[in-house]
């Protein structure tokens, strides 16, 4: 740090994402990547034709990805934003309703970052504990200070509320944001969308990273009231206008029209995923009943810590969160049935090495 | 706005980006792009095997893209940031060092956006103004209060300071950041590179729109002490850690790799400028003395924006700011010689219609 940094920055502990290896020798499933590439018409979308125009810049407004998923989600464009990644959609959304005065009720635990973007604002972040089966305690989520930013399905627990329970969340906080965060929708949870005509405090957000193929692509998006896209939008015009660079852009067109190869990998990750978790709690793991990508998986006789790092000996990339509550646990991404097999064998072989079967 | 809206941001004037029209109908010589198409190396970059593994997450630490630069430019990777254009690093930058109690001194008149930045972090801009000549008037950046920004060359004067006038600025500011924006460097100015290894508290702020070809890709970067660059990774990683996807940062690469393609690109708009530039002066426009890839040109009996909505009707986009000190000027593109024959033409057909010539 520079002795010029604001004071307040000084004392930020930045997201630490997880390990990204440049050298691809493992098999990866730590950060909830699809396994599939992007569907065939982002391929055909990224033409050399485009590529070639990209001295020009792209359209700020980002009219034609906007009209693609208002035309997905039956929304107009006033209803639809679009970030450089979800993250930069939550950055925006905690600009724009959180500072020094304006506190974040968040989940402990759920996705990191919400505490680590209270912090980079100087807000103040109430966290409300998980129940001990690692659920929401929803009424205690209701009549907040400030905006509420909890994801659905969770993260790390892979757990789901149904929408009604969300709906509560909403209603009981009319006077704040609630910042619903749908990044893992696609694979079993049941989406708010629904409520949006009702509630103008409610803000969902999404990803293009996982259920969509486009982790590398960088792509997410907002969908609410009127009012608060263009809360957004205020903030992005007056941070960075072309957030959203030509090629993403296309591609996220591409993926968003494709249906058919949409539902058939999410199909395929939830097929592989139930067979997974079948086949850990045969082996004695504790598994949430995911709703998600990934599994939260526990061997109540082995520390989750413990358990990553006999994976990653072997050549398997998992994610051990750390939290104190979790410690039993790891996340594990639903990779291909190919790659879910090596984890099974693995696991198998570490259980027999520690003497756990 | 939406009732939730902070109501610091209520007050936010965002900026206002040139026009992008997407029907493509107009010589679009409005915000600067180059007329050229990326050097051949990111096309081949940009391969159908790359593409289909968007699936994955791109680099957070963007390591490959920060050696290319580091290599092109004498660094080390630690004295260098990239960002999702360079009105990211910038707004990055604003994060870092400016707020309530830490303002920032900018020109007056430059790049619009630095104003943007400051109300958005609610940061008082002291605003300094231009020389009659629309020179910048560099003693008074001396001993400031707080973070000095200013474009060299700078928009939308064309004018470039010199280095060592430069150094005076940073040498005089000692307990403040000073970031230089060298947006239109490579043009004609003279970098201040070279004081880097003097002075810990300058920040050099780039971008690859202009001179690289990759205004659609979206990429931009600082070069400055390892503390300010371990600044804005504080900021990037509490922010948006994956903030370039993987085909723009590959596009990076081959495009800093690609040094002679690089420099024909510049060779030619620096020799397109100059006789663009001499034509208009024949005509009777006054033309700033551009290091830029852009005139910044006005005739004395006929109002910028006058001059900006005939063209228009025309069919060629140029770019009118507003600035009352400015309403006789436009800033112009340099594209290629077609389409400045074309602005000398239709600049004729004006002239000649409103009996100036």
């Amino acid at each position: 740090m520079s002795q010029y940094l604001l004071p307040r920055l000084n004392a930020l502990a930045p997201y630490v994402p997880g390990e990204q290896p440049q050298d691809k020798r493992y098999i990866k499933l730590n950060t909830n990547e699809s396994p599939f590439p992007p569907a065939p018409g982002v391929m055909a979308a990224l033409s050399p034709e485009r590529i070639a125009q990209m001295n020009l810049y792209p359209d700020p407004l980002c009219e034609r990805l906007t009209q693609a998923l208002a035309n997905e989600y039956g929304l107009l464009t006033e209803n639809v934003f679009v970030g450089n990644g979800s993250d930069e959609v939550l950055g925006f959304a905690f600009m724009a309703y959180t500072d020094e005065s304006h506190p974040v009720t968040i989940p402990s635990v759920s996705y990191g970052f919400y505490e680590v973007y209270a912090k980079l604002y100087g807000c103040k972040a109430y966290s409300i504990d998980l129940n001990e089966d690692f659920t929401i305690p929803v009424e205690k989520f209701f009549a907040q200070k400030g905006m509420v930013a909890l994801a659905n399905p969770n993260a790390p627990t892979a757990l789901a509320l149904p929408r009604d329970e969300i709906e509560r969340i909403v209603k009981n906080n009319p006077e704040h944001p609630v910042l619903i965060d749908e990044a893992y929708v696609d694979f079993g949870g049941e989406t708010c969308l629904p409520l949006l005509t009702k509630y103008p405090n409610l803000l969902i957000v999404r990803t293009f990273s996982k259920s969509r193929s486009l982790a590398g692509g960088r792509l997410g998006y907002a969908m609410g009231s009127r009012e608060m896209i263009a809360d957004l939008n205020r903030v992005k015009f007056s941070f960075h206008p072309y957030n959203i660079n030509s090629l993403t852009m296309a591609a996220g067109i591409a993926a968003v029209e494709d249906k058919e190869y949409f539902g058939a990998c999410v199909a395929a990750i939830r097929k592989t995923r139930e067979a997974t978790a079948s086949a850990l709690r045969e082996l004695g793991f504790m598994v949430t009943n995911s709703a998600t990508n990934f599994l939260f998986a526990g061997h109540p006789e082995l520390e989750g810590r413990r358990y990553y790092e006999l994976l990653k000996q072997k050549g398997v990339l998992v994610r051990f969160l750390g939290h104190p509550s979790l410690k039993g646990y790891v996340r594990i991404t639903i990779g291909s049935d190919e790659q879910m097999a090596v984890v099974l064998q693995k696991t198998r072989e570490i259980l027999s090495e520690v003497g756990l079967c």
